[in-house]
């Protein structure tokens, strides 16, 4: 397979390409392709964009009519009939059964960048400049997002110093579970140092921070610190949302009433980019027109997959197999870090989304290559890469599935046969 | 027409769907369609994205192609054949016929996120912190672009202060033509409290800021200070670029040597999601990989119309075509300014970038609306709105370019009548 | 006595007169006379500064004869005889005998300055910018170092956002005994969101703060960590240094060796302005010459005076004198606390800095008021101002003492009577 | 003379006696002996504060007398007899004949702090964060201070940006005369980038920025812009007032009226630290009690001396003959810098502060190393130090005066013979 065009052309930056050197060419629900006929069974989809899997069938039947009845497929916040059409299925299936009054924003289509709106919004709404955010957390890449994302990794390039971020420890790390209660005592404290946030940006799950999975009460601690303190609570559940956990939001049934909800990845459907915010309208109400733009705000086929991607959210029997299918996957990374007992080995995750912490990123870096030797596509998280995350779509099959966790299990085996 | 949906649901934020109150349900080269049948003339081209048109007709057949044929839609960073595609032809239309040797990075697919990627790779480069931008520049809505965008009416929301960024008049700005060699002055004079910046962030032709066009000496004056003072020199042609002023960059000819050039809105063709910057190796060996990432950096779509679109620069019957649609659309609009010589109106522009500066933001918004009534969508940018942009696909046919004139001329007739 | 002329001419911000509302008209020791011949026994030393009382007549004398012999009162950072002996003794009283090798640094003479060189020294010689300063920290005004200071009264008016500092919990603040060791952790995890700081900035006695003793303990964790993680110890002994807590620095007998320690108030002895930083010599290396400069930073009479001062040092009776004094004090405001078991009366600190913590802002004002119309100086610190600390001259008579603590007895009893 | 002292104790930050290397041991008028017996003649005033002399006798009487009678030497802000004198005596002689009807307001005993004072209530009062400062200004080298500070060889070792300062030319610099009218222009304008500042900071006479003097045209400029746009008008006249140009303030007969005016440096007459703002009560009338303290803000040596300053201020005949040695100076300067036309000296300066500009900062550290040798000490300003400034006391004797020119011209002639 020819690389030299992409090793001659494309930029230094260039990442997960180095992890799985090959050239895809085709793809189809948990399945790549490359060029040379190997056939990849994805464990990652798309960092989390694929819940639907590769190709989806529904979708592209309804995105190929879309491009041959001449659909708007680029109306910045025009309105046109495809995204009313996506925005009516989104109330009628999301948020009127669950009660919510939340107004939906369109901006310019990546998770960063619903961040850095959130953050306006909550600035704007309050007065107040801090954020709170989470250790292990991840928001985005640009300016105002990358501020609230945690990871050195990421920061170290920013260039300038990231500012107005205040941090605190995830529930999972040390001190996580007494930060919430210090905090509140610092901002009740007027010699403290601290003063109120404009608003506390939490992930119910961190994908990218290691797959760690805050607490009902945990959430509620910040919920209710928010209130008393007059700032938003905002949830990002970008990666772990739209059915990743075995309901459509990750936090659902935890009686979670966030004023902000980002969303992205998912939300398209088909890996083709949108984001959105879902703002409650007392703090939506705070934004003029305009006041955040974007080029890529309208995206027609985005909305016409995404339309169809919400339709499995009616179909209880797609979820309860979404939760099934996790269930397999925990008891096979379970069964994994038992038969280790000497490697201290931690299994976290909710729905699909499940994960083995190894401790040790060297070694969890040695299973991915061997799992892409082997055919199976996975990425590390966490701190140092040390969290293998498994996330297939959620439309996988039962067979794709158990040959995947078969593969990962002789990864595992491989790795630490040469480490 | 149903608006209800986007009134009860969606964010007070919208805004383009208050100047444009209809619902659009399709659209052809440079005609959108509504719901009602009415037909409408895009003079606007979804902000500077549908240089092609809508659903131009050879990128919808291999979009079509590409979907039926199980392409990889969404890819990451990730090799496929699709993205290889699109980097050589981009190599050999636009990069190798100029002998220009820049590695293509692409990032979260907006322009926004393009500009992000270029202050951060600058300030990596040089260890220094600050970026010249410029009086009336546009450079996106998230923190670290914001802070380059000049325009106070988007600045006003970002609830933080915007740092890191050294402002000084455009050349057509009072004092513009004087200011670069005195900021050079003050930067050979240690006591000046100015230091040398990390980079100087120009667009040719500034779109959002009132198409204000530079000129080839003063851009040289610029480029020449960056080398002088070891500070990167960045050309944003994000909504420039791409053909529309009638060759690929807006600067062709200008005998510029950029270190990093940032591309979005038309480089995917079709009005699908895509970033690019264009970086020079010696400046793109400074990235680590996987240093800045982005979820939605691989859109097999927007490669496959992106591919598509470049074919139309090796068509100089094409390129041909649009200085002279750029030609007819100039000598209207001068005449149109030489019939009202009392109002003292500048027609400034290049190529198929033409606006009127009628110097009153609430006449320009008349007109806005009289063409709307009219069956012709245009935009007014600049200062208070004043400039009205016209900007229709490069594709447009000459019966709709001349109809599309005629009503913005009648438009402006009956906006005087009220106003 | 006419106040009329600082109510027509002095700024609005003048703040102690109002407490204290007569016009003093001459001082001795601990006692400070009106103009109307009231005479006041004076617990606030005019915040810490006059260890050695008012008007003390051993520097008296060698001020007055200094200006008679036409010594340099000003010298900038120029070599002086009367600056050499100040150093010299020093040397000889304090860096000799405990083996110290600090450099003296000298600066514009206040406390402030002082913190504002100690963080540039910091920031410069580990080439990072956060410092780490505590909750209830008092280091200053201006804008570096009231950055690090804690209280909002203060910080509410800086005008811009006060940057660059990490803020803990001090020991006795909730959160604060495990707060080190989780900061700790927080450094070791890259994913954390934190990064190692310039310094660790802590008062070992927080005088403003509310009288907080930090225990050896913990000031040993600060230091540890700060070795860990290759940030300087920075500590602020400008309040509690110079015998206020019966031994020179406040921080004797602890077996810290911190790497810079910033002095001002009592150094001077007699009251006039000095300031002055002891910095390790190789941390010192990292200033060039003029780095940090300021007008009066060579102060004859405060040389003279302060050398004065270090006399007192060598003389074990005095310092047993504070420990005793300091004893009758603090028995003294055991037992009010205890004659009020209902209060929650709390008493805190260490040698001649005692303070009791009435828990209410209102009546410690209310106490305050009571002592002054009994002929007692004393001034309120801490949170809403609900501690009142009691720092008599080091040098006052066993009678004015015991008369004083008289005094705030039946101020306590009058302030309880009307609340 | 032995500097074994400070060599072994003092910070490697000390300056000034690397270039005066010897030890003064006393010091009268513009005379000051070193150790050795050496005289030398003071053309430096200690940076600008010695206006009066060294140990000038008549302050030296009154500051004895205030000791031997137990004087408030240390008084915060509480009111005290001496106090009281200092701003009656400044209201009669300084604010009541020009009709000013300003506060007082002392803090911290630093111009620095003055500066930052002024800062915080110039932010206080519009909401406002960012100050107007001009190229080679000096403000101080507190981080707020700093910032408004233009020379790089100070604003290197912050260790943190320099935030919330637009920079713009001062008069006399490149692009000056037309800046204001540019920045105007901008402010104008919304899609400028700029907004209204807070203040404007500036000094009539730029003393460490170089001796470059502001003409009244382009002062009242900078009031007209701050008037127009909202902001305040801030004089620094901490080392070109109190005389040093031939009246109270280096601005008087200019007709100006600036809100906020920061003193320091002569303001004390004897060399004792003291700071103090004059703001108007509109402005001043946003301070609350204490929201800027100080320790040291009340210093009764200072207000002794510094009363009897004011008194030189009735005297016309001490005005005349500081303008006549001023002429005296200035037309020294001109002969030396005629008679070596090929050299393109620039003679600059008001009042008894005169400067020759030689445009080489290596050539005026030798004449500073040679008029050393001489016996006469003087100080290099200004862009790498090629500004000679000559600020002897103004109470300098006719015949110290010329033994100073003297031996000036032969520095000068002997440092043309070595470079």
């Amino acid at each position: 397979m020819d690389t030299t065009i992409f090793e001659h052309h494309e930029s230094s930056i260039r990442g997960y390409c180095r992890n799985f050197p090959t050239v895809f060419a085709s793809a189809s629900n948990a399945r790549q392709t490359a060029e040379d006929g190997t056939s990849y069974i994805d464990f990652f989809s798309g960092a989390g964009v694929l819940n639907f899997g590769h190709n989806n069938p529904r979708m592209k039947e309804a995105m190929i009519e879309f491009l041959q009845s001449d659909g708007v497929a680029h109306s910045l916040d025009t309105y046109t009939t495809t995204k009313r059409d996506f925005i009516q299925r989104f109330h009628e299936v999301v948020l009127a059964p669950r009660g919510m009054d939340h107004r939906l924003q369109f901006m310019g289509p990546t998770g960063s960048n619903a961040v850095e709106a959130a953050l306006k919004l909550a600035r704007l709404s309050t007065g107040r400049r801090e954020i709170v955010a989470f250790s292990h957390g991840f928001h985005g890449m640009t300016l105002g997002s990358l501020a609230a994302t945690a990871n050195h990794a990421f920061r170290q390039w920013a260039g300038v110093p990231l500012t107005d971020v205040v941090r605190l420890p995830f529930e999972t790390a040390p001190g996580g579970r007494t930060a919430i209660a210090e905090y509140a005592a610092s901002l009740r404290d007027t010699s403290s140092g601290n003063t109120p946030p404009a608003a506390f940006l939490v992930e119910p799950v961190q994908a990218e921070g290691g797959v760690n999975v805050a607490s009902r009460e945990w959430l509620h601690e910040v919920q209710d610190l928010a209130r008393e303190v007059g700032a938003l609570f905002i949830i990002d559940d970008i990666q772990a949302g739209i059915g990743r956990t075995g309901s459509y939001f990750s936090f659902d049934d935890m009686d979670l009433d966030p004023d902000i909800i980002t969303l992205a990845k998912g939300l398209g459907g088909f890996g083709t980019p949108i984001a959105m915010n879902l703002n409650k309208p007392a703090v939506d109400d705070n934004w003029s027109p305009g006041a955040h733009t974007g080029t890529f705000r309208g995206q027609g086929l985005s909305f016409i997959a995404g339309t169809v991607a919400l339709g499995y959210f009616t179909d209880e029997a797609f979820l309860a197999g979404v939760r099934d299918k996790g269930q397999v996957m925990r008891e096979r990374l379970e069964r994994i870090a038992a038969d280790h007992p000497d490697r201290d080995w931690e299994v976290r995750g909710r729905g699909m989304m499940q994960a083995l912490d190894t401790g040790d990123g060297a070694f969890a870096k040695q299973v991915q290559a061997e799992a892409f030797d082997r055919g199976l596509l996975i990425g590390p998280c966490g701190t140092g890469g040390q969290v293998i995350k498994l996330i297939p779509p959620l439309t996988i099959g039962e067979d794709d599935l158990a040959e995947g966790l078969d593969l990962f299990e002789q990864a595992i085996r491989a790795a630490q046969a040469v480490t």
